[in-house]
């Protein structure tokens, strides 16, 4: 078995945290709050975080980026269903999450999550699994855009095999999927869970690769959409497509909802949520609007390489 | 065993609507979208309803206000838990459901719901369980508007026993709390459900009175605070608020989220939604501010009577 190394998995985390961080706000000129938590002993998890946002950019408008450590006694039993040799042992779960909400509508909605999970079995050798990925969410759908994100991130899972692109891209598909509106979330990325094919050096340069990936894939999105004008329609349309990213987070998102089920940090959890988002009653876009092409070209399942 | 006679709750519960509706359009002065819709052949539920909804007026950002009576083949096991007898029985279920979103930061968000479910097992009598409540959600906190409102769901009540008022009300209290928060949802009311103590009549009466209760509830609220001037900082607490509003019930409200997983209506599900809603990291009110008093004072566990 090789030897695995939590420690360099969490060094990697918080260092990219703080790339990413530095890259918010050169991007905008504004500056993130930086606020490092600590659970209260006591809590059912022990852990740590820093919770970096910048609020009320020129750029974006809510731009959340999260770092968080936690121990815990026992594993849950939905996590050990396919390992019963590890049921009930202590674990540690760490990750980097992030959604920036940009304010100009032709930039899209971004969100990248890297995480580990680690069993500490007493007496034995720590057992890791991988999870994360990153999905785009436009309000208008840009061809160029959704290529350019899906390339890189092809060109990230390259190194680790031909088939995970496609199964990762599937997999955001089948994720990120609004039931209750027949709707995908957005044009969708990668998402993979539970991932330890290869072993740990494997599973953590996979890592590595998705997290290192997130700024060439966004950044570019960012500079050609930035300057384009908009006015009331977009933001209008804006803030009701923003609404459908609370209606996924907060009923679907496993993460977001059992979170606040079990006790989580609230206010990290919502690190996703819009600044400002709206709702109206049977909403249709205008037939060959641009409002309409997102329904029917954009956010639906879709290769796109 | 008394007969039952569930066509006429339909009949009590479209002209209560109709009643809430002509209510609404007089206060706003606006009209009401009446959209009638039925359950296509073939869904899981079938059924219809007539959804009401005034969006935009002077007094009411968004109020809907639906009914719909839907039949199922059979109960799922959490509706019969305490009734093995009834086990997957066919079933109908109706409904009054409403929630008003004021523009005035000083008018209250209100919701009200009275429904009755009725198991239709082959060759016998059908068996009926009624359920609903209404509460009352400040932005700002009022004392008189909290103990007229209670006042009203006491008097309602009280000629089905003096035991019905503080059960219900700690059932609301109960219900309506937003526990990765640990904040009540507002300042409370009535909600109960799965009641049928002293038969149909009884339970139909309750229903009624309770339905009956809610413009007398809710009305001189509106008169009383619809005119206070308000400015941008008000509006922007409205909307922080009504962020809270969304995360309840998206994300606590059993109704709407399994509603939402199991292929209900989903506009009509989601009336209850603000027009917009904000969200901010880490918000807090100034200490001594009415913004604090609402967090202090209101949106606790307290005796308004």
């Amino acid at each position: 078995m090789q030897q695995t190394n939590p420690a360099a998995v969490g060094d990697y985390l918080r260092k990219l945290q703080q790339e990413i961080v530095a890259a918010v706000e050169a991007a905008d000129g504004g500056t993130c709050v930086r606020d490092a938590w600590q659970k209260e002993p006591g809590e059912a998890l022990q852990g740590s975080g820093l919770t970096c946002i910048l609020e009320g950019g020129a750029l974006f408008e809510r731009a959340g980026c999260g770092f968080s450590q936690v121990r815990g006694p026992r594993l849950p039993p939905s996590a050990t269903q396919n390992r019963p040799e590890l049921a009930g042992a202590p674990f540690e779960a760490m990750g980097v999450s992030l959604v920036f909400h940009p304010r100009n509508p032709y930039v899209p909605i971004v969100h990248m999550n890297v995480r580990m999970l680690a069993a500490l079995p007493e007496g034995k050798d720590p057992v890791c699994w991988f999870g994360g990925g990153m999905d785009l969410t436009p309000c208008y759908g840009f061809e160029d855009d959704a290529v350019h994100f899906h390339t890189v991130c092809r060109d990230a899972l390259a190194p680790f095999g031909d088939d995970k692109y496609p199964r990762f891209k599937t997999w955001c598909d089948e994720y990120f999927f609004l039931k209750h509106r027949n709707e995908q979330r957005g044009i969708g990325g990668i998402f993979f869970d539970d991932f330890a094919e290869g072993g740990f050096d494997n599973g953590f340069a996979l890592l590595r690769s998705v997290g290192n990936a997130f700024l060439p894939a966004y950044l570019p999105i960012i500079e050609r959409r930035r300057a384009m004008p908009w006015g009331e329609r977009e933001r209008a349309f804006q803030l009701y497509r923003r609404g459908r990213y609370v209606e996924f987070n907060l009923v679907w998102d496993r993460g977001t909802h059992f979170g606040l089920q079990s006790g989580g940090r609230t206010e990290s959890i919502l690190l996703s949520m819009p600044p400002l988002a709206s709702w109206a009653y049977q909403q249709q876009p205008e037939p060959g609007s641009p409002e309409a092409a997102l329904y029917s070209d954009f956010i639906v399942r879709r290769d796109w390489l």
